[in-house]
């Protein structure tokens, strides 16, 4: 069962295990440096659907679906579903996850949301609550763009620290028992809002929570960033992981060459146009299962901290002047022997 | 910690206990037949704000920090928020509880996040993953409306099926042991979609969702509807709730005069003019909150079902011809001695 450890931290004493994960995405992820270690990659972003929105539903459904097919678990054993995505109202999950008929748990924690969903997933299976959960985000370019930004037909010049929204799902089974890679600690994050207000900086909006969940987790596990293998954020970029190293600093933390950003892996900034990086839950959610959990799978990686980043605002609050909170999860992962 | 029972149901075997819980309203909420009832009626629905989204985070602040206030807990103490509202990324609850300082788990169940967030917080508290924490949820008339039909201004007629979304918040904390009501078993829903496509008959929408989160928790636990001193829906209203008793009646259980529909009970609908009855995430939360808690306090209920109900679309699902998903969570509330 969960132990607390220290104030904000929870050591998984059963240590659940990711007994199966899969990431899907589209044209110009699969064009980037991970695209080969996607599951699937779609030319036709639209997926075959009517309109963007039923896409991204439709991403959902493909990582969950590989997932739980690499994984030879039926989706009737599953005995939750945690799931999430930026959309209004979360329909990407519930429209891409209606004919699983697994209980549902709709998430919300903007682009941290693959952390979220797999930190209960993994709390639920260390209590006893479940044998089996799914944990699922996604992002489409399309659907994000219209409803945060501009339509795309504007055409409107994007400024250099924004960044790209991934067009991408990832799914994650988690379980009791098994090899593989496990949750060893969950460290859930409170809202920090240091009064950035410009929609295309989110890097910048979004760092102060990573600098404040991680610091915390080395706090309350009494550790420090050389211990492990890989730190990686979720999506702050190039802007936000330099002020995220700058803030850590001021607090006594140094990262060094094992820290990393997701969303400076899943494209070529040199030649991909993605300006700051590639964000969005389906960033963090694809470089996890694509090429995080395959890396510790092989024993390169042992010791991870996955630590997905989000931005809490809506066009609402935003055009009504309020700043942009951001909030973080760390979540240590483990290769169990 | 959590031992699942059947195939959907939890049993708390800890007994968490909602340790304190507060309820707050607007002008109309307070002249309903509950409106005594309420910790405080706000006659002025801007709570003072510039904006209604503004207005209804500070909703939220207000429930959560009298039932903090009147359990004598400090929001220092409080180990995890679960909170989710209505609106767009979930901002009501961000931005309304952006200053607990508290880890924070947004939630979207849509009008059942009642539900969801109180389930969470007691499997939370049960399982040892926490000793406290909290459960929000909010919803706001005005916000509503233009958020999901027309602008105030637009002065729309309303439907006879349509509901008028309650302008309330309602907040719980759960706590490992103290006198007071506790959670006992927690049965969270699967979506359920048979096609209901207006947006002015939501409860017909989530009817049989709340049917059949009803019917597996009397499956799980081997009871039936006569074995509560009260079954209450979230807010299926006059013709969900009528839908509700004869689709649990095709499955063999006959709701009695223990039935009851918390939108049926916020609002006078002979004078209040609120067509088929109260919705909103805040529904269920207040009269859960104002009402269900202080009945069972002075013993005049011993043994409730709590079922919200949410109904998952957004207009753009909707604009795009998608049917309404619903789903329904039902939480075994009971008297501790």
């Amino acid at each position: 069962m969960p132990e607390r450890c220290g104030k904000d931290t929870l050591i998984l004493s059963n240590s659940p295990v990711i007994v199966g994960y899969a990431a899907v995405g589209g044209k110009k992820e699969g064009e980037g440096p991970l695209g080969k270690q996607l599951d699937a990659v779609f030319e036709d972003t639209h997926l075959g659907m009517d309109t963007w929105e039923q896409a991204e539903s439709a991403l959902q459904k493909e990582a969950l679906t590989r997932a739980l097919d690499k994984t030879g678990v039926a989706k009737s054993q599953l005995q939750y579903l945690f799931a999430g995505d930026l959309l209004n109202q979360n329909i990407a999950s519930t429209f891409g996850l209606r004919d699983m008929d697994v209980p549902l748990l709709g998430q919300f924690g903007a682009c941290s949301t693959m952390g979220q969903t797999l930190a209960l997933a993994a709390i639920f299976v260390d209590s006893g609550a479940a044998d089996l959960c799914g944990a699922v985000t996604s992002s489409h370019f399309c659907t994000a763009e219209r409803q945060f930004r501009f339509p795309l037909e504007y055409g409107g010049q994007r400024t250099p620290t924004s960044q790209w929204t991934a067009t991408a799902s990832g799914a994650v089974v988690v379980g009791r028992s098994g090899k593989g890679v496990c949750v060893r600690e969950v460290c859930v994050g409170r809202v920090q809002d240091l009064g950035v207000t410009d929609m295309n900086n989110m890097g910048s909006a979004m760092a102060p929570a990573a600098a404040d969940t991680l610091c915390r987790f080395f706090q309350d596990t009494g550790t420090k960033p050389a211990d492990y293998d890989l730190i990686a954020t979720g999506d702050l970029g190039l802007v936000g992981s330099r002020l995220n190293r700058e803030l850590l600093a001021q607090k006594g933390y140094t990262l060094e060459e094992n820290y990393t950003d997701c969303g400076l892996l899943l494209f070529d900034r040199d030649t991909q146009d993605v300006h700051a990086g590639g964000s969005g839950c389906g960033c963090s959610a694809a470089v996890l299962c694509a090429h995080f959990l395959p890396l510790m799978e092989q024993g390169k990686l042992r010791s991870v901290l996955f630590a997905p980043t989000g931005a809490l605002m809506s066009p609402t609050s935003s055009q009504q002047g309020e700043s942009i909170p951001g909030i973080c999860h760390v979540l240590h992962l483990v290769r169990c022997p």
